[in-house]
């Protein structure tokens, strides 16, 4: 007897893999107002830039080119794991007995385990091209890190992370991980740099912060001409590099014929999110009818409860002023499992399309949050990233409102890792020691108080 | 720019999942000898299995038909994360220097992370259908729990897994991704079974042994109408459900003309080996030339250093007697990181073609493993299993033979599952911690005293 149902995967070939990225700002309707200089408080120039990137992903972070060309070198290393699987969720949908089509592009399938490596591969080969020997970065839980040491590992550059000590110390698996490919893991604070000293003679027993690691990983690329910072998220170029997942699934859709009627990504600095949905979003503003929702944690509800302002992307006010909801970069959302979420701020490509209302936004709890993702593993098999879930959650009450109101919506969403080094969260919600941890009005009102105030 | 080289991963559509299973018995110019039972010293008999196994699984244990069906239930379940992907090592290759080709089928894409659902969720489904409602089990380091977990999960079955005590403590993420699938873990020696009791009794802080936990699954499935017991390799049957990944790897093969000179499978009790390898040996016993290269530890040598006799499958001498290369029951392998490959015996099937000639056998030493592993994962991206980097290590010995022969042979190798729950492992290894762990022939001829003397 073979298949009792249709199809549950969609593949495509290798040759398939899109040839060029997709970036949404040739086609969006107002662009978002330009990053500052810190000090100067003039929009940033690219020669500001040049201290730490390397000028390919400058001329992307500014470019207004619809499809920019994926190198070959990159398209090689992409391979390796993608095309990507789009799946449906046909056990999800009978155990939900709805009448919604529920897919799902699933990420995890990289060496990294999430989506991360779609840029992390991109960022390694501009700046190998650019002659650079040396990336540092920073990491929280450990997802990037690990991103970006294979990244570097495949183009011959050394990686330096510098890992947030308390994650150094409990997430050792994390570490091993990346020191396997050859990177350089410090935990962060650390001697080696002004930023990490300044921080050890106050507290010698810091636990670190990401604000921190970000700090001292900048200073060392500021430092060394030989040496480059990278970032994960947020930034133009990182949402450019992540438009293949999107792309990937709309040919895998075209492919048996449907579209989506919602899509949906989790949502920390945007790139997972904004790499699912902006090449739908393309057809949107060409008047498709189709919605994006970007879900996040109610820990740190940066979309739903934030404010659009220019904020700092990193706590200790580092980076240039960037136009963006924000909860304030001093805001410390409550501790929650998915750390890949606990973010304070939010692209600023998500934030002006998300304010000029072409994304929705939603955000539920921790405990909610993790029923779903058990009742999705037992029904799909994977155990997914906490990050995810948000995005699962958010499809499975899309799939619940449709039974309810009896229509076939096509809900597609973004499951963008696995859950392999988030084991101790299960443990803690199989023991029934999580809840809907929320975060607090007043924490954000203080912290949106240190914002600076700027007309533009 | 596209693509710089040929394909590096051959992929087969959904509807191309094999729909029977190989079943080498029906090919081997002589079978192995029968299970012998215990007590009577006669061959066992369907009835003596009944207590355990339900009847399709008996049937499968026996059977000599060439072709078995793959029940459309459990094509069901395969489908969402098979066909596995055929890679090519391109990358490994070129830092290899070698004109060799090197393939490998990846089986750490199914939801456990490795080839064990294969079988787990044909032990599952036939368990079902018999009206059995709960199945038991040992596991070590958790790689069959988990498989087995999920498996019952997706038909509606309890499982026990019965885990070791000293890795129930150790590794409670695994524990954890059981229970996330609903199973019920318990640390062995428990207090619920007369087998356990009896060890705790002498010793309350036991830290277990995989032949505990066997005689304590065992036991609470004997006593049990509705229960049955499931193992994860050796038996006919498991190696029978694991074909699948060889099926696949000569479909993906043929796809792009190639066939292997070299097929290379880890060994531990046999199945993953005898996976990839059956049917291709099919080709071989029909005159193709064709290599097929068990590769076990250093530390655990059952086919390069064991003697092929009558010995119990577990330690306590509670399964009935088989015909394999043996280390002897009661041999205890010195620790070492690739936990799946630490038993004593092998599979009757694969024993017997050893012994005849069609199968060759080598052993190496963990660090040599480690670096072989290490330097895959460098070139290739995907963290490896230990277990699986046996069959790595082996398949790059031949590259580079083939290097200095000038020759182009092409080399298939299985790599069974990732290493994201063997990070202490690889910490070891990157901390200098490892060395090439041997076996004590002393320890050996000395377990090997306690086989019983059968002749047949």
């Amino acid at each position: 007897m073979r298949e009792s149902e249709g199809v549950v995967k969609v593949l495509l070939e290798e040759k398939e893999i899109p040839d060029c990225w997709y970036n949404i700002q040739a086609d969006m309707p107002e662009l978002p107002p330009p990053p500052l200089n810190s000090a100067t408080r003039q929009p940033v120039s690219p020669e500001d830039l040049t201290a730490v990137f390397p000028l390919g992903l400058i001329e992307q972070e500014i470019s207004q080119e619809r499809w920019i060309d994926i190198p070959g070198e990159v398209l090689d290393v992409y391979r390796l794991w993608r095309p990507t699987p789009l799946y449906r969720a046909r056990r999800l949908e009978k155990a939900l007995k709805t009448p919604a089509q529920i897919y799902y592009k699933y990420e995890g399938v990289s060496p990294a385990g999430s989506h991360k490596p779609n840029t992390a591969v991109a960022q390694a080969f501009y700046n190998k091209k650019a002659g650079i020997k040396k990336i540092t970065t920073e990491t929280g839980a450990g997802q990037w890190g690990t991103a970006l040491s294979i990244a570097c590992c495949f183009f011959g550059l050394e990686c330096k992370v510098y890992m947030v000590r308390v994650s150094y110390d409990q997430k050792p698996y994390r570490r091993s991980f990346m020191e396997a490919y050859g990177a350089k893991v410090i935990p962060s604070p650390s001697p080696y740099t002004e930023a990490g000293r300044r921080v050890l003679e106050k507290d010698p027993n810091s636990l670190g912060s990401l604000g921190i690691a970000i700090s001292e990983a900048m200073e060392e690329a500021i430092n060394n001409k030989d040496t480059n910072y990278s970032l994960g998220s947020v930034l133009n170029h990182v949402l450019l590099h992540q438009s293949i997942i999107g792309l990937e699934a709309k040919a895998q859709m075209e492919k048996i014929g449907v579209y989506p009627d919602v899509v949906i990504g989790c949502h920390g600095g945007g790139s997972n999110f904004a790499g699912i949905a902006f090449p739908f979003l393309k057809d949107r503003f060409e008047g498709k009818n189709v919605r994006a929702v970007a879900v996040e944690p109610l820990a740190c509800p940066t979309l739903t409860k934030g404010a659009y302002l220019y904020d700092y992307g990193d706590t200790a006010g580092f980076t240039p002023l960037l136009k963006m909801y924000t909860l304030g970069h001093d805001f410390v959302p409550p501790g929650i499992h998915a750390g890949g979420l606990r973010y304070h701020g939010a692209a600023p490509l998500v934030s002006k399309l998300y304010h000029d209302g072409y994304i929705e936004a939603k955000a539920y709890g921790q405990l909610e949050v993790f029923k779903s993702l058990v009742f999705f593993a037992r029904n799909e098999g994977i155990l997914p990233a906490p990050e995810s879930a948000h995005a699962i959650h958010a499809a499975i009450i899309e799939a619940e409102e449709a039974r309810e109101k009896g229509d076939e919506r096509v809900i597609l969403f973004n499951l963008s890792g696995h859950g392999h080094f988030d084991l101790t969260a299960y443990e803690a919600y199989l023991n029934n020691e999580l809840d809907n941890v929320t975060y607090s009005q007043a924490m954000v009102a203080k912290s949106l108080e240190t914002v600076p105030k700027i007309e533009v």
